[in-house]
């Protein structure tokens, strides 16, 4: 018998209630039935992402949501920066080099967090930049980038302030109307706890006015005619309507935990799972280590060496990507996780490293991570 | 007490042993066993489009793989053919006008079928045009186009033949080989008997050569880089696996069933539905009256009023749309779909219609299907 867990910075474990959800008898999405549920879900999203803003559904990965938030705001041979810190954070720079759009690319180490005022001085010295494209949390580093000090720095500018937050928000706190992100886009395969397929953009006053202005094409992800849908609960495209039922089910979890409760519990696991890495003498990746996820590094031994013995005993990691690769795992903590999960993920990893030679002190992870749970 | 039966074009009833695949514990889609099953469904994909060409399968609606199907294969002020005979066809110039494409519209009257020969007169007309983009179901009205015909027409020319069979496929006949269809769009939530959240693209080596030359922008829709993936069996973007897990399920009753007997269920349950109603003296809408779904035109009552009727007794029909409102019914036996289906809708069909106080004379339309079922 092998029990499996599912630690990886997403997909994450669907609670079971969720799962039930999706066997549920199929029905017709253009009905009064669905827009109760859609209404019911649009305000719940609201609550997760702290504001007030239109929230655009997408039936796509997060990726199609992080596209829609180019093509809707920007025109061929507008100036952006992209701030470029990972595996994902290029994904901006990649998406606007397909859209034409003449960008300034910020690249950050790996594991570092970008400096605000470097950002300032960029915008200071361009006044025409349009966009500024970010991440909330980098999953290939495990960082967490700090949006409020970006925000204020964006707001002061014509500019807009994208942030990325499919791996992070949920997990890693983000207030997008008092921290003045114009554009957060997110995915619901994280926090959200149920399976991939829907992406998710808030757009701001500000993002909508330059919305207007947008001359780059678009269809499957116009922002504009899915605000007209949304406005009476519904999409303009067929929705992926089982996952959205699912969805309602999870931010139900979540609203009624409260979001600020779920972001402390989210805090306090990646608090007792760093504590429990460094009592074991290992070093995080990240100088900016994000709650949704916890890069471990290693010098002496191979890290996929390591996720295979993990995985033998029913724990998925994920590996390093890029030049990462084989130097690091990331452990996620993420939606439907709590302490169990923590001691869980620990135990494992202290008897994976002991199987691949490491001269570690059982027990001592988890005494640490015990500390900070005990608070 | 009421049991409820979903007749609509799509989303149709998905079978209890799919359901009961979309509630299974969520895994990690970076895997072998991701791979695994992918490999499989694309395989058995195949076999349902009656191809050898590669398949992309995309996390979107119906209208995502549309979209793919333009910005892949075309340049801004490339002219094309838009074969509008209903809501769908209409789609494909609304996506060539958003993507600056040079449409020439070939307007069908509702209810109608496209001439072929006209086609040739229009591609004969203008060698430099690219791409012709049609239906194989027009949904909105019921009807079937003769892809057979339009194909061999396309077929002479350096044009490539883009077919809609989202509502179609699996229901209507298509052997995208034998009938030189060069790229085929389908969605998840039709004969696929899942729910919504798939779109797929099969592109033949024609298509793909102009790929290479295409200059549309685009990034999530990318057919190319999906081509790299889908040859390791993988996606370049996170997939709504969960929904491909389903697929793989669904698929498998298909191919068991044999595609060939798949098509000629749904021909007899179409034709047992046609002989029903008009028996009861109604007419048909489409005077190429399509497998998938049938439309059914009223003079003199309420259409919409008949449907409460019928939903009154828990069957969900779609009505019609834009001018068609009120004037038709749609009644769709596709995927999950067998005699009883047929036997119920028309029993339930005959009860709400002398609701509605239409004279009709009960039973009649029972044994005209019946005699085509028994054959």
């Amino acid at each position: 018998m092998k029990k499996e867990y599912l630690y990886t910075p997403g997909p994450v474990t669907v609670p079971p209630e969720v799962l039930l959800k999706l066997a549920e008898p199929m029905y017709h999405h253009r009905t009064p039935r669905f827009k109760k549920m859609f209404g019911e879900v649009n305000t719940k999203l609201k609550t997760v992402f702290r504001t007030e803003n239109d929230i655009i559904t997408f039936t796509s990965s997060g990726t199609g949501a992080m596209e829609a938030s180019v093509v809707n705001f920007l025109s061929p041979g507008d100036k952006v920066v992209t701030i470029n810190g990972g595996k994902f954070g290029e994904r901006w720079t990649l998406l606007a080099k397909a859209y034409g759009i003449d960008y300034n690319e910020m690249m950050i180490e790996w594991g570092c967090a970008p400096d605000p005022a470097e950002l300032e001085k960029i915008l200071a010295a361009d006044p025409s930049i349009k966009a500024v494209y970010t991440e909330l949390t980098e999953t290939s580093t495990g960082s967490v980038f700090d949006i409020e000090a970006i925000g204020n720095v964006v707001a002061k500018t014509d500019a807009i302030l994208v942030v990325d937050a499919v791996s992070g928000i949920g997990a890693d706190d983000i207030h997008v109307d008092a921290w003045k992100v114009d554009v957060c886009v997110a995915g619901s395969q994280k926090a959200f706890m149920i399976p991939p397929g829907l992406g998710f953009m808030s757009v701001s006053e500000k993002a909508w006015k330059l919305a207007d202005e947008s001359k780059l094409p678009k269809f499957y992800f116009d922002a504009k005619k899915a605000r007209k849908s949304i406005a009476e609960n519904n999409t303009p495209y067929t929705p992926a309507h089982t996952l959205l039922e699912a969805l309602n089910v999870s931010l139900s979890m979540i609203v009624e935990e409260g979001i600020d409760n779920v972001i402390a519990r989210h805090t306090r696991l990646a608090n007792a799972v760093r504590e429990g890495v460094k009592a074991l003498g290992l070093k995080l990746y990240s100088k900016s280590p994000a709650n949704a996820l916890t890069a471990i590094e290693f010098d002496s031994i191979d890290a996929e060496e390591l996720r295979k013995y993990l995985k033998a005993e029913g724990i998925f990691v994920a590996g390093g990507q890029n030049d990462a690769k084989g130097k690091i795992i990331r452990v996620a903590m993420m939606g439907y996780a709590t302490e169990s999960d923590v001691m869980n993920a620990l135990s494992v990893l202290e008897r994976s490293l002991l199987k691949v030679g490491m001269n570690i002190e059982p027990g001592k992870s988890l005494a640490a991570a015990q500390k900070v749970l005990i608070g």
